[in-house]
Order: structure tokens, then C-alpha cells, then sequence
């Protein structure tokens, strides 16, 4: 019997190098500042050291960004402002390069591709985009399963193969990125369940839903969740969960972080689609989160609550709420800068500096 | 008589274009995504068309770091751990390439400049050092002034003529940099001054007071400013209180300030010495401080103090405290992406996208 891509990639989630965490922490004490002057430029130095298991850690460029993209049947009840179509239109609008992750990536040299793991279309081939389709949308989550058991493993392998492709292709940073209009519905029901935490408290206006928009979103979420309740199927069951109440881009997008882990390359999430997703990864597959860097902090109250249970702490806090990865892909100077710092910065015994200790 | 640098600066100091500002939110309200789902990122963009009075706003790039380098007659006190000549051998370390702001520097494309505007040594010509020293380093401020009224003039034109000079050269963003063991005393005390808080409120460890370091600052802070009040010296006359309890590096980067403002260039300020002389700035030329941005904040408690008083938020809170320009460099990539998206991202009607509200 084959093994998944997905499992294959998880099979290979190991833990942190502490050894190389703590050579990185004695190496930032050696350099000519202030020790721990530098703040959480250290601390995020000696992650990617702890990530990579070398220090320095290798630089994370080129960075790769896999905007993962699918709809959504629970559109059906009214919980956004935009239509459906929007979610492929926005897919032609990255290919152009035209939208604000395409422009974010340019500036740091970064790719973007695009994977359908679910748009209710048929997209023409076109450069930068894969097609990686599992379905066309999911169900409305809100009446029933949002996909089957076998869909959402489908796109949790998608994921993996697209981490493990972009990584064989040279990149050393993986960003995840979102297009799927309704897609803060499910990742909501997700953070609710896997973060136990009330629908009211998770659930947010998204691109621009208005207080009756966001009531029936909570609704929505409320019923979802009771629904997977009586079938039994809580955090305890995350493949079971993630097809009740998730969707196919947030699927790939947890393989995808499993895929980042598996091959020890940092993987920067995004918003609150993306941190649903590294949830789930999390329950699928535990230690996943440790090779996970929160980009920044949106402005969705479910950010903050995936946040905080999964323990990351965010290096960018600028109210973003757009999605696509364009707050991850802000961060990646930052990295940059952090893996730099230790190869490039010199010793006090290098650069003749007194330090105060001696 | 001719007109100082410094005043001749202050004179073409003029108001944020709200004209340009309003073109900028407008274009913001059309590109392909929710309205204002870009955060922080669409003020900054509306700020930096407002600076230039152009939409969009020209690129922030290339930037251009000056590190004002002097040393402090307070180091008599014993308000710091460093020795006086650390000043001197990091302005070594700057030229040779190995500090942090030459390795963040370095990644952005962003030049630095070293200006010996009051280091207490002769330093050797070399390339990417600049001699302005106007005295070797300050008297101590626990005892009496810390300089003249005309040193501090003097100072406040090399911040000056070094702005216009760079932006001469082609530099479309100045980012304040600052290197001078004991500096963080003159700052706290012009903070508070200008702030109207107490000596206890923003006096901070700097690089690493231990406890009774920083009791022994606080009563130097208080004790210059009581030697001011006694003289008659307050922030409504920030020359004189700026000779009385400042540094020579401070008085550099408020002329440096000034001199951004003047051309309507965005000038990214640091940490609490740079607020500190952001601090002045305003008081000398009202209106100074709209052209500023703050790169981070610090977590010397002098910096909040500042920022509060300003009225400006940061863009990055990652708990540095290192000088040199450190945390503005790395907030450059942010002022890039805000220009870019603002320049680059197509509207809802060139890319064929539905708007929510058609």
C-alpha cells in the first residue's frame, strides 16, 4: 500500500535542533551590540537556526508564496459582501500581477504560485498557475460536510507536493497564501473547535461583512460546529473535523505547512485562513507549529485566538486583513535580516570592540 | 548675514500635502481588494504621497543612513557600563561593515554615512566617514551645560548640510542612525523636558545600566533639568535646552530631521535618541515631525514617552534597543511595499474584478 504524499511528509516532522538553537543564542552573545540589544531579531535568529539545525541558519530567500485558491458552498447563507466569481477573477489578477501579493512579492524577489485546489471554474493553463483541483468548492457547511473525509486528504497532499516542489525548485522559505471568497467562515469554525473557543469570539467581518452579515456568520458557525458535535467529531478527529467545517485551500494549505516541517524550511503563515490551517496541521501532525513563523497579527479576532493557542507570537502587527499572504510576505525582510545578522555581523574579539564584561 | 544651513532648512520646512493625501486614500479605495484591508500599510502610503505631495508617492529608495557619531562628558557619572572609547572602535566596526546597522544596511541597498560630529579621538580618514566634529564630545550635564548655544548650532547645521547632501546624491528617504556610548542621558533628559514627564518616567537601562546604574541616571536626569529650570531654561527654548542637557549627535539629527523636512524626503527615525531629537526638531521648526516616520519602538521607555508626545506610531515593536539606526532599517522594506502597492496594484475596473459595492 502507497503512502500519501501528506503522510510521507508528516512521517518526517521532527523537532527542533536545540543544539543549534543554543550555538545561535552563544553566537548573538559574541556579537558587537549590547547583548540581546537586538530583541526578537535574536529570538527569531535562533528559530531559524533551531528550524534549519545549522548556524547561521541558511538565508530563507528565495522565499516561495503558494496561494492556495477554492470556493466555498456555505456562500449560500450570506456571509460576505463579494460574489463567487470574484475568487477566480482575483486568480487572473495574481497572474497579471496586479494584485497586492504579487506586488509585495516582486519587491522581495519572491514567487507566487498559484494552485486551484478548488475554485468553482475551470481555469485556463497560464504560467504561475497550478492546477491541483480536489473539487469544484466545497458544500455549504452550514446544511452538511463541507467535502469528504477523502477530499480534504486529497488536499492535504496537494499541499505537501507543492511544498516539497517548491523546495526541490530552490526555495528556502515557504509563505502561505489564500484566495477563496467566504473562506474566514471556515477557518473560524476551525479555530472555534480547535482552539475552544465560543463562534462569537472567533468570528470576524472578514473582507467586509456588515453586523448582520457577521450575526449570520456566527450563526453559521454555531450550527456547523454543533452539527460535527452530534456526529461525534470534535479536535480529537482533525481529518474528520476539516472536512465537516473546512475548506480545500485550507486543507492544503495545513499539507503545506506539514510539507514546510517535513523538510525543516521555515514556513511563514499569513492571517487567520492560514493559521486555521496550521491548527489543524498541529492536531494532524504535532510539533508542526515549531517550524512555523506567524508573519503578522490581522485584524480577524480569529487570528489572535489561533495565535495564542498555537503559541506564536506575531513579528508584524499592522491591522491587515487582506489575505493572499500578503502580511506573511511583509515579514520576510525580517527574516531575512535575522539569518543575516549572524553570518554577517562580527565578534567583539573580531572587531577589537571593548565589551563591557571583560 | 547669511543664513545658517540649519535656519536656512527650518525656513522651507512647509505643511503635508492634503490634497495628495486624499488622491492617495482615493486611489487606495480602487485598487483590487476590501477597502482598507491593507491596515497601517494604506496610511503609510497615504503619508508618503502626503510627504511628497505626488500620487503615488516616489519609491522610498535608494535610502540613505546617517549614524551621527559623538561622544558624552556624562559618561563621568557612571551611567553606563561601556567605556567611552567603545564609540570609536564601533565607528571602526561601522566602516569595516561587521555592526548590525551595516549588515541591515547592506540587505536594503541603503548607504550609511558615519559623521564624527563629536567623537572625543582623532579618527583617520576612510571611506564612508564623515569629519564634522564640532568638539571632542560634551562637558558632563550633571555639572554644567552641556555645551554652547553656538556648539549646539553648529551641530544642528551639520544634521543639515549632511541631509541635503544626501538627497543631493539621490537618497529618497533618510533614516536616522546615532552611535555615542552614554547617549541615552542627554535623550531621557531632553524627553522629558520636552514631554513635560518625569526623569524617572523615561530614563531606561540604554545598553545595559544594572539597577544602581539606573538610579544614579535618573539623578543625573533630574539634576540637569533642575540646573536648566534654575537658568530658565525650558522646552519653549529648545536651542538652549538642547545645549544645556543635550549631545552633540542629537543636535545633529534634529538639524537632519529638519533637513528631510525641508525637502519633503520621509526621514525614518529610530530609537529613543532620534525621538529625542525629533523632539527638539519640532519644538525648533513646528511641523517637522509630519515628515517623520517611526521606524519601531524601542523598548527604552524614553522612546514611548517620545512617540506618545509626538503623536506618531511605529511600525515595528520587536524589542530592540540597539541604536545605530537598527530598527529603522528594518522598517524600510514596510515604506517600499506602501509606495509599491499604491504605484504598482491595478484597480477594480483595470483588472475586470466585481467590487463589492457595484
Amino acid at each position: 500500500m502507497s503512502v500519501s504524499p501528506f503522510a510521507s511528509a508528516a512521517g518526517r516532522v521532527g523537532s527542533l535542533d536545540g543544539t543549534a538553537a543554543l550555538e545561535a543564542a552563544a553566537r548573538h552573545d559574541r556579537l558587537t551590540k549590547p547583548r540581546g540589544s537586538l530583541g526578537r531579531l535574536e529570538d527569531l535568529g535562533v528559530h531559524l537556526a533551531a528550524i534549519a539545525g545549522q548556524v547561521p541558519p541558511p538565508l530563507p530567500v528565495p522565499a516561495a508564496i503558494a496561494v492556495f485558491a477554492s470556493d466555498h458552498g456555505v456562500l449560500a447563507q450570506g456571509v460576505t459582501p463579494w460574489p463567487k466569481e470574484v475568487t477566480m477573477q482575483m486568480v487572473a489578477n495574481f497572474l497579471a500581477g496586479g494584485a497586492a501579493i504579487s506586488v509585495l512579492a516582486r519587491q522581495v524577489g519572491a514567487s507566487v504560485l498559484v494552485v486551484d485546489v478548488g475554485v468553482d471554474a475551470e481555469l485556463a493553463p497560464a504560467a504561475g498557475l497550478r492546477h491541483a483541483k480536489v473539487r469544484r468548492g466545497t458544500a455549504d457547511l452550514a446544511v452538511g460536510p463541507a467535502m469528504t473525509v477523502a477530499d480534504a486528504s486529497a488536499a492535504l497532499d496537494v499541499g505537501a507536493v507543492i511544498a516539497a516542489e517548491l523546495i526541490g525548485a530552490g526555495a528556502r522559505c515557504l509563505v502561505t497564501g489564500d484566495m477563496g471568497i467566504g473562506n474566514t467562515t471556515p477557518s473560524a469554525a476551525l479555530i472555534a473547535a480547535c482552539a475552544g473557543r465560543e463562534p462569537a469570539e472567533v468570528t470576524g467581518r472578514g473582507t467586509g461583512a456588515d453586523d448582520d452579515m457577521l450575526a449570520r456568520k456566527v450563526a453559521v458557525v454555531r450550527r456547523a460546529l454543533a452539527r460535527a458535535a452530534a456526529a461525534g467529531i470534535d479536535a480529537s478527529m482533525p481529518l474528520a473535523l476539516l472536512a465537516e467545517v473546512g475548506g480545500l485551500e485550507i486543507a492544503a494549505l495545513a499539507g503545506f505547512v506539514v510539507g514546510g516541517a517535513a523538510a525543516r524550511v521555515p514556513v511563514v503563515v499569513d492571517g487567520v485562513i492560514a493559521l486555521a490551517a496550521t491548527c489543524v496541521a498541529e492536531l494532524l501532525v504535532p510539533g508542526s507549529r515549531s517550524f512555523c513563523i506567524a508573519g503578522h497579527r490581522s485584524s480577524e479576532p480569529g487570528a489572535t485566538a489561533a495565535l495564542d493557542h498555537l503559541g506564536l507570537v506575531p513579528l508584524l502587527d499592522l491591522g491587515l486583513r487582506l489575505g493572499e499572504g500578503s502580511g506573511a510576505c511583509l515579514a520576510l525582510p525580517l527574516l531575512e535580516g535575522a539569518a543575516r545578522l549572524l553570518a554577517e555581523m562580527t565578534t567583539f574579539g573580531e572587531a577589537g570592540v571593548t565589551d563591557k564584561d571583560l
